[in-house]
């Protein structure tokens, strides 16, 4: 065992690349892969993403939320650096919270084509309410697609306490 | 993708809008909605709405609370800026708890038709007690249906710590 | 929709009361009931009761516990009024810890007959060591005798961490 | 020690009376004092009242706070059912945040005229943004005059922990 | 350095005895002391008493709250035996919080006689209000009488947050 | 009902006994019983003991942990204070933490013939890592025996945060 | 005592406004005021900000922190939304988080003329590193000047636990 | 029972050793087992790793992690102060987590021939996201190996709560 | 700066050391010390003890606390495997926690003559009440003497929460 | 105002640089410096350091710690980048953790002559405790200098709960 090489590094275009450019407009295109190297076996990948903002599409005022993204890895798997540009470009975005989870659980599968992935956000509230969007995916006729249903059934059973402090 | 267009947005009454007449009586009518762009999908909205007051029905004495709602949307979603509107339309209104989780449930039914919801609220105490009630909702002769049956036989088997402090 | 009327609530003498007697020898006759309105549909109802205490069968001593007792109703419901007299009344009883949660379970099935129930004590240290039983029940020959055995064989995975401070 | 005597218990005419009114009104006069047996010293007490609720002056929005309040006590003290009604009475009131803080200690100030006190309230956010007014008195050409100075000087040094979840 | 021989603790009639009578009624007498082997300095003992419960003098109904007793012996030290049954004592006794917390402190200076004591009681809400009371003490033209000015000046500016769950 | 009466407890040499003498060896004949009242249903008792320490079978370095004992009662029940002294006869006996589990369970296993029980340890860590073992048992050729089968299958999914601190 | 009218809130132009346009450059003259009605007594006003974000000057990275601004009012109290849109406007703004802490607190001096007035950022990690400035300001020549000196002498002596999870 | 005999441990080398060598380069043959003295049984064995530190492949900057792993032993156990020096191998070893965790399980999989095992880290934030990797395996054509895909299907349903701070 | 040298270590017996042997009685004899390369400066060094034990001189129960200990070092300070040998040898030995926390503070004294020491403990109730001793000492005749009267004038004015769970 | 430009930065190698070298042997010349903007004012800047790990010089064992510093900057300012690189450079290096806390101040103090600075070390345990060391610094001759004094005096009078999990 001798870690990844760096040939096994070389698509990887931002990690540790001080140009970086940060679009504030959405970008999927940002978003990076590279290879998973155990294939043979289920496993998860989850992202804690506490810094993501977006702006309301109706009244353009700023959101705060945290997003966790949790994934089964097919071939292909996203770099976590990637993946903080393509949440920065949410920054001047406007849309209901509801849709953003949706649509970057859309992007992501269409990246990474995985086995299983979710999407969870935790919002700060707005008049006295906050607002968590879940939403999943399983491959069309895998086992996976009974896992997603399996854990949409089987969702947030224990809220947490939300004080709004 | 480019978020929600304004003719998206134009039957939504409330939010952004500074004239906002509070109603403290019981006012289910101030529900609105808007379309789920995602309805190939089941997923979850949860709202966390820590600041609920009524009125015991009895001694009139002010009750608090924080309710949970989660709900899988079908073809419409509850307008949050709406929801909170409508919860505030409880603050003198009488009624035990039991019956007022109860009535929330029923009236997100009428509105939205969702596949699935399910409402939880957790009081404050009086005399030492505190009341929790906790109902459930799926789409009659539907697999909704089950989710619901399935998620009452598990709820709550891990209660958190209560202490009056 | 209007809240709990008047005759609704005139069976109930303890709630708003004044004159309240205070037993604290065992009295479960003080229990009072009200009608479920929403007996169409499986709810839950929790009652949080973080101040119970009885004495040692053998010492005398006072010991102290919460105790969750979680129902879904059938026809009847407990009033919460007359369900913190009930617990007051094992202030000077005595009795193991693993009895008194039985005993109050009994009392409030032959109460309300309802359609499933649990008890759950958590007592404080003695010697070191604190105690808590867990007690369940569901109607004979319906799905609620399955559903307290499936509570049962899940019960309590994740044991709360104590430290006795 | 024999614990209070009804005598000394006579004058409140609202703790263990069922058809206590309430009013949702502002209603100082609603306040009630008994003796304070113990004049030779110095001694703290602290109301913790979770339950605020008042209303925004200018947009009529329900606000909802926790306030604590400390006073020494000199010859009077507040009997605490009777502030229970007179914090109910802020329910249906608007005035900013700062002003009810100011307002509530006045009104204790003129009650009790106590050695001491504090008023503090912690308000959950509005637009992201949570308030936390906080004052004090101590009588003047006293040394608890110096005692608020004091206090206010050394005023929360340490601010909790707020993320609006 | 031996440890405390048997002759030492001859005196302590409670600890370690299996017959002990609990009263329930005001019982100071059962309190009982050892002597102080460190009186050449001064340090704190504290006791953390999380099972205190007592009587409302006016309705009867059943208090709880935490008592935290500490203080700077002298010559003589309580025993936490004969304080547990001291504390037992209050079980059916009735009396407003404010005054109890004084008694106990004025019991344990008739006891031991300290350099400096304090009391501070935490009780449960009633109708949604938690009462705290403080008070403390120090002996008569000491330095110690400044010390418990001092605490005073300075006492609980960090008020722990309270929501009644 | 009318709890636990002497002849009841009559067996029971250890509860509220003076003169109990500490073994620090291993010593499995101290353990005791009583009956089980309610042996008509299933229920859990649960102890929990923070104060369990052993010593390291090849340094001889003493360990401390928290076990957490959780069965359904047959015919027989352990009396908690003989579970005590049974727990403090490992204080000077050395053992792997692995093994230090199962032998409890064992022990407790041939006392009670219980229908399921399970021992869980959660140890201070020694070189930066800390260990926790779990083991269960479930009557052979009953229910019970799946039970255990179905709760080792599902343990501890969510690891609690451990820091070192 | 009638809360605050309607001419005495009359110069607020943005609260309740509909139309509220939001720069993300920074703005510091959206800032508003209204009247101190209790300018005879010292009291404190806090705010918490947890949404507060802005970019690195170097890297043009997003940045994230919470805010909290504490102030004594002289004749001036600046309004809450108003305070809202000014942190808004650092959202596309660089700095250092030394520099923007000063900065925020330079414009509420010149804003408000306080009596004294403090600011705390604490900010999420970059490279394992999280950054908390403090800054602090009382005015020339008065009490308040010594004030800060205390504060600041005192500050946050209890560092929070941070662990970066 | 008389706990591990001198000939059990014989074969652990590292356990109390004096002259420990630490290798912080990849070395998995430092570790070593003993036997199982309870195979006819399954329980649970957990390791909580928190002092887990590594490099990244792409630019040597360390990593820090919290590592979890849970196993059911076959014949054989894994010394823990063995995995304490094989944990220190990774110190100066540059790999994604991804991998990281992919390969401790692999060696112990090779080490044990476990029943059952699961490995799972919890890293610090990178650019505000931080990487939780799980991964798990159960014997093939046995029980454990459906234990391991009932396990990833149910894998962490309830994220704890990170704001990287 | 390179770090403690060989020769610097060279009296640590312990430290690193194999054949350890484990006294359970009281021995003072075990501590050692190394030298202090800072005496230009005052600065803190605490211990976390959570893992003491000892026996109740009276019934010869073990007894379980958290012990800290904190000083500003003169010239010698204590080596920390010493000091856990040291408090290894509490484990079967008989006293107060009163007397405990002294004696260890007097035997440090007497160790390392140090500026400034204090040792506070904090123990597991017995009878629902827990005890935390608090004991201190400065050098006399030095600016370390006031230092440990202002320590025990402003000790603990904020108790821990305590509900013996 | 307007963030600082790019001139003021010129002088930062390694803020946004790619090829940083990173090493992991004592290198205290890897610090950088900008200039404070606010010298007029005394402010504090806190940097939380949770990665912190070195190796003991005697065993040559890893240990980890957070390391937080806090200082009042005069004339320049420590670069966090840099910062972090210096913290990196005691990864193979070996220490007592008192030593290391004050070394690190030494250089600080070297490096940016700061009117004000302390460094505080919380450490995992080793043999079931874990060692805090603090210093800090006062400019001599100045006011700093009896803040220091100050600061050291009142130092950590409320011992976080340690528990070794
Ligand atoms: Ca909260
Ligand atoms: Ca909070
Ligand atoms: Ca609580
Ligand atoms: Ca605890
Ligand atoms: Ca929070
Ligand atoms: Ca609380
Ligand atoms: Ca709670
Ligand atoms: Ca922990
Ligand atoms: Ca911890
Ligand atoms: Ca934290
Ligand atoms: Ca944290
Ligand atoms: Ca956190
Ligand atoms: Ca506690
Ligand atoms: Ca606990
Ligand atoms: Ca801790
Ligand atoms: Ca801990």
């Amino acid at each position: 065992m001798s870690g990844r090489e760096n040939k096994e590094l070389k698509d990887l275009s931002l990690l540790g690349s001080q140009e970086t450019a940060y679009s504030f407009d959405y970008t999927p295109e940002v978003l990076e892969t590279f290879d998973n190297k155990h294939p043979n076996r289920d496993y998860f990948v989850k992202f804690n993403c506490p810094e993501f903002t977006t702006l309301c599409p109706k009244t353009n005022q700023p959101d705060f939320g945290t997003v966790y993204i949790s994934y089964i890895p097919d071939q292909k798997m996203v770099e976590s650096k990637s993946l903080k540009l393509y949440l920065f470009s949410f920054r001047n975005h406007g849309d209901f919270h509801e849709d953003s989870m949706n649509i970057i659980m859309n992007d992501l599968i269409q990246l990474m084509d995985p086995r299983y992935i979710e999407v969870w956000g935790k919002f700060t509230p707005r008049g006295g309410i906050s607002i968590d969007p879940y939403c999943n995916y399983g491959k069309t006729n895998t086992k996976y697609e009974q896992m997603a249903e399996h854990r949409m059934l089987n969702h947030d059973m224990y809220p947490e306490k939300v004080d709004n402090r």
